[in-house]
């Protein structure tokens, strides 16, 4: 794997969109299968099962974009020479073998491979029985692409087993550097506790919108709206509103009412009830710890932006934190106080993504600051070493 | 400790290091007392405990160094504008509070603290009971260097105390990011079995340097001597030399020779002694995984590259290998196929260093991929995350 130079992995990536596309009949039956197993399932998981010839084309787009994008491997982040001659590089490489176990969406199994090949690393997919039979059929499918050049070891797609399979596979640190979870939070933590290797994962996404007394009004409703309601079941979705005390009657009040037309549930603390005059629901402290991945939002008034960023300190779970504001001084603070994985000034919440931060696919986002912060693309599956060149140097003593 | 800037931060090192100058004597007096205490312990531990006029001064030069570095927090590593406008940094920030727990050297104390504020990043140091006195002083003048910016919870220096409080530190993973246990073996898989937030470390340091049919001579006979003699009680010393089988009749022989001249026990494969008509002690299969950290080697025949590169594969701990070739494809090869923190090429070992590679004082060396790989310098002490700036940019619905 570490041999194969640029064009050939690139020329591989191609290969597979174009197997992807010749083969779309023959992923659609496998994924009928498994879509009529899943016919009692809950529509939600059932929604992230289907394939149809969209979502197949944009397996294959995903992968020719991969394939376009900077090469990953082999690239000098630093290099100097001493003044003794001795050559000093720092070089990105690659992780090694990358274990990722997996739920529901079978595109995971094309976007983890691509990634894989470009960043030069070796991948075992685990995916979920629900999704067994389109799995299986992708998994073929990337090892007739890679067969010429690669064994197919490689990348592997193992058959859906039980859990107990899954155990020894997060023994196994000998062999594999480094697991991605990507699914519910129970699965994550139970990678989390069992495994023995290095765990790239977010637990889940508490994400805040600080709107400032100084934010534009306009802007300020369009992105609560877009961060909340237009995909209220994602991790980069608010859950939060801190909203400063100043502005809680005129624009609080609005906003609310546009939450709730866009039939979100609304819960505030009490002070903007006796601010507004109001008598909406109550939050209680459970809402500040909720991530709700549903169209509910708590509502809580800060008196400016330090009370806010205590509310995230003690709340937030390091994925995106949003600010709305026109006060310069109050977006450094904000900026620099928040810990999270990503940042977002008078913008919506919802561009912590892959595709959005100009990254293409993602194996996922990660919350845990060692590793990866943020989307996981090629160049989060890479590691920087030391490269250091002689001419006979050796080390004196001291 | 994040809102303080570049040259708040820089000119609290300067004053550190006045401070470790000044209160010389303060420091010897608490160094003798913990001297004292540990006369009956082992030679090695008592030089690594010991501080005298030189270290103590060596301490403060290295805070200088480090004050002196280009600065690591807010580094844009990345940046561009999407055609719609919004603006995306990759930014770098600080890991937040490290944990640092560690052995004997009380040099530690200061290199760790100066590297935090280097890094903006929140530090707790646990030192071990042998060095308690010094480290105890040396915790009082940092906190006296940064008192007038910072409050002292940023730099803690804790009290020696047994292990059932470290036990505790290490489940507190909702405070602490990051844990780098730094010192024997034993410490070291504790703290990997207990701590629950993630571990930089390394675990050893099991070194190869892999002599080529066309190395230079004297180059090769330099190098091995440098890298197994100069200081054998360190992880980047060579522990097993990989030989070419053509060169162990002529090279070979003279190799062991001048190792043995430098009072190294040499235990070689049985193919040696057959090819060179030598009767050297043997080396058991034991050997090749043994980090000797002591005037011993093994040295193993080899048909090749890819036969050096098997065994590097099974018996190797990730931490540094060398070639010494003039064969640009080998060590092309060897370059690429090498899984370890530092490759080093024509040169010693002992280049694997934080100081010998420009990073001036370290924590100390990953071996784990994750995070750091290699020396752990005060960019290391960072990770990246997104910054995204809009003028109220919203999603849009695919």
């Amino acid at each position: 794997m570490r041999l194969l130079d640029k064009k050939t992995r690139n020329s591989l990536l191609f290969k597979l969109a174009h197997q992807i596309r010749l083969r779309e009949s023959e992923i659609l039956e496998a994924n009928a299968l498994d879509m009529k197993n899943a016919k009692d399932y809950p529509k939600a998981l059932q929604d992230r099962l289907l394939l149809n010839e969209s979502r197949i084309e944009a397996m294959a787009q995903a992968v020719e974009e991969i394939a376009q994008q900077e090469e990953v491997i082999g690239v000098i982040e630093k290099k100097f020479t001493r003044s003794d001659g001795l050559e000093v590089q720092r070089v990105r490489v690659p992780l090694g073998v990358i274990l990722m176990i997996f739920e529901s969406r079978p595109n995971v199994v094309i976007d983890a491979a691509a990634l894989a090949l470009k960043s030069s690393n070796c991948m075992i997919l685990k995916g979920g029985k629900e999704a067994q039979h389109s799995n299986e059929v992708l998994g073929r499918i990337i090892h007739e692409a890679i067969g010429g050049e690669l064994p197919k070891e490689c990348i592997q797609v193992l058959p859906s087993t039980e859990r107990s399979h899954v155990e020894e596979l997060l023994s196994l640190n000998e062999y594999i550097d480094v697991v991605v979870p990507r699914g519910g939070e129970q699965l994550i933590k139970y990678v989390y506790e069992n495994a023995k290797m290095p765990v790239i994962a977010h637990y889940k996404g508490l994400c805040h919108l600080f709107i400032d007394k100084s934010a534009d009004k306009d802007e300020a409703i369009n992105i609560i709206l877009n961060a909340k309601t237009q995909r209220p079941g994602v991790c980069n979705a608010v859950e939060t509103l801190l909203l400063h005390q100043d502005i809680v009657e005129s624009l609080g009040v609005e906003i609310v009412k546009a939450l709730e037309n866009k039939k979100t549930r609304v819960k505030v603390d009490s002070l903007f009830n006796s601010l507004a005059s109001t008598n909406y629901e109550l939050a209680s402290d459970e809402d500040w710890h909720t991530e709700y991945l549903d169209n509910i939002i708590s509502v809580k008034v800060v008196s400016d932006v330090d009370e806010a960023l205590e509310h995230i300190e003690t709340h937030g779970s390091h994925h995106t934190e949003g600010i709305v504001s026109k006060d310069s001084e109050n977006i450094k603070k904000f900026i620099l106080c928040t810990d999270s994985s990503c940042v977002v000034v008078n913008a919506s919440t919802r561009f912590n993504d892959g595709g959005e931060l100009g990254l293409g696919a993602e194996l996922g986002i990660s919350t845990s600051k060692i590793g990866v912060y943020g989307p996981m693309g090629a160049e989060q599956m890479t590691t920087c070493r030391y490269l250091v060149i002689g001419k006979g140097h050796v080390r004196e003593s001291k």
